[in-house]
């Protein structure tokens, strides 16, 4: 993956290289910019892209030649003079096959350039059907439904696992809640699928959607936390996604929040995913540790218009403990909270922003960090593996 | 600065830019590995810089002339034919001043190319000379005492806060211990000292002089924690590093291990600074919170061979908490533990890497995150320092 995402993440070339090479990478730069920020004028991308017009006309004609673009006349509101022509991309010329492993549940998508999904496959696991096999064989037969269903084939995958993933060969080295160990996850699915696969963590995937399609999508400096039946976070700095040694991704729901809290299967105690996962959640609301996501949505809707002091008091305060730590150490422009914390009431949440803010040094230092409840929701995740997907694919089309 | 610091920081030019351009370059590459690893052959020169043996003389030649290196025959080992001549660096060819401002001290130092120390200055702060402005023209003095006593003149500045600083132009939003908020600092040292000068956070500057001069020399992915008054932290991921919005650092001395501990200054309480601090030391010790250091170290020294478990047991408690958070956060290869924590019994610190490893996931994941005592000890900031004054002033020697 390259150090820059986004809109910019490739920059147009005009000079310096081989005529083939410029037309392929000014190729690539003006399908990633539709891909990311959906159909403009001609004259926008000359200008975001720094080319002249007859340079992007001969690049649109191609595309459009492919049957990889379309054009429109748009409706004029304004001024006089020709109307420079829409650029409109087709989301079936190219499409990409996404898949969300969680522990209960694996959800996948085909998705078209500019990420309109096109189809979609879920199904719950349970303990039998959570082994690496059964999940790669279901995903097999899944992929060759939906391609089927929608009549468009993919040309890549891109796969979210919560857990440690080495992102050069997509090994699975442990996802605890899965229960899975050493797993060669991308080897295993490029053998079956015939295609090729990228895998990486489901946190990192999370920053990476909120980063090219959420509210962070003109932030360089962005922390994603999100809560399922495990916590993970992602790191966005400097605009490219925070790694460490030999590209493993650090572990946010295991810093130690609670000295006196539960152990954890990591080794130690209090973490914070033990603190604000969903079994903490269940706790605090009184709920059975193993109940449905409906129920636990349910039950905070239920909750007072403002239910603080109250139920989740205990629970709140660990989240904010946790934030505290993660926004002094990363001084980031915003956090966005996904998942299981988007159903969170918005009192509560003003509430974290409040106390964050109040604690921490770097957020006031900085001006404050944002605290946002994710627009992508449950689909966060799922919309990381497209775009990861699809890093090599605009390259090709 | 440059995102990569370290011997491979600039990299070397052959082609592709105008003939003064490269020679500048391949200079400044050339004086740059000779100030980070020291003397050594051309050949050796021309082996690491991807140089030819004709360029690396006409380079060399050019810096012999002006007095920047001087060459010699090496003593001969072995093998025939004519040795390869050792070029080294003259220290006072280029000095720069460096400047590490403490809670209790200013330490001022004017180093040459290689980081040899080539004249040395430091008082003691209190109240009354803790003033930015009495601190300013204490620090104007001592440098034009230092240049004198050293006959040599300085050509940049570095200076070590523990504070937020922004890099850009050296502004001290805040340094909590000295009492400090919204100095120019940058400015106003540049105005006395006519000099380019340039600010950096201390925990940033003391992963740098890590990084550059210590353990991690061959590492990208580290990080620095120190304790004086307060407790600091620098990362470097991927070989640069890390900064948050608008270029702040982090603040790891305030994440939150101990929920009932202490409250900080910061507006939270139980922050790592108030548990694992000086002051926090001196507790666990049973001495004054304001005891000298060699008070401190004489009573480290002075526990038994093994202080496992003893007076210590709970302050150590609270620094494996900090340390796991941060290494689950960053997957760092090294973490480098500076200042007053090198002053901590072997014993400790073993137990400390023991339990770290033992309850952080990620230290497994990535085959263990290697804990070590810094090499520079007190010194790491003033070098950090000016490592950071002299990145403008190896490429215009």
């Amino acid at each position: 993956m390259s150090r820059a995402w986004g809109a910019n993440g490739v920059p147009a070339l005009s000079s310096g290289a081989r005529p083939d090479e410029v037309r392929r990478h000014n190729r690539a730069a003006l399908l990633r910019r539709l891909h990311v920020a959906g159909p403009c004028t001609r004259a926008t991308l000359a200008a975001e892209l720094g080319l002249n017009r007859s340079t992007i006309k001969a690049v649109v004609d191609g595309l459009a030649e492919s049957g990889v673009v379309t054009e429109a006349v748009p409706v004029q509101r304004s001024g006089a003079g020709r109307p420079s022509l829409m650029v409109i991309p087709d989301p079936e010329a190219a499409a990409v096959l996404a898949v969300d492993i969680r522990v209960e549940q694996v959800a996948m998508a085909l998705v078209g350039i500019g990420g309109q999904i096109l189809g979609r496959h879920s199904w719950n696991l349970h303990r039998a059907t959570r082994t690496p096999g059964e999940v790669i064989t279901h995903i097999a037969e899944s992929a060759q439904l939906l391609v089927e269903e929608v009549a468009v084939p993919a040309r890549g995958v891109g796969v979210s696992v919560p857990g440690v993933v080495r992102r050069a060969d997509g090994w699975v080295h442990e996802a605890p809640n899965l229960g899975w160990r050493d797993v060669a996850l991308g080897e295993r699915l490029g053998a079956v699928l015939k295609l090729p696969v990228q895998v990486a963590n489901d946190a990192e995937l999370g920053a990476l959607a909120e980063h090219v399609r959420g509210n962070a999508r003109e932030l360089t400096d962005i922390v994603y936390i999100s809560a399922e039946r495990g916590v993970g976070g992602g790191v966005i700095s400097g605009g490219a996604p925070l790694r460490g040694t030999r590209g493993y991704v650090g572990e946010l729901g295991h810093i130690p929040v609670r000295p006196d809290g539960r152990p954890c299967y990591c080794g130690s105690r209090g973490c914070w995913e033990t603190e604000v996962g969903e079994a903490a959640l269940c706790r605090a609301l009184g709920l059975p540790e193993s109940s449905a996501r409906g129920v636990i949505v349910a039950e905070l809707r239920s909750l007072a218009a403002n239910p603080m002091p109250g139920p989740l008091d205990e629970y709140v305060e660990w989240l904010i403990a946790g934030l505290v730590g993660v926004v002094n150490m990363m001084a980031p422009e915003m956090v966005v909270l996904g998942d299981l914390f988007t159903a969170l009431p918005g009192p509560v949440v003003d509430h974290v922003r409040r106390q964050v803010h109040e604690r921490s040094l770097v957020s006031r230092a900085i001006g404050g960090t944002r605290i946002e409840i994710s627009p992508l929701g449950r689909d966060a995740k799922l919309v990381g593996a497209a775009e990861l997907a699809f890093e090599p694919v605009l390259g090709a089309v």
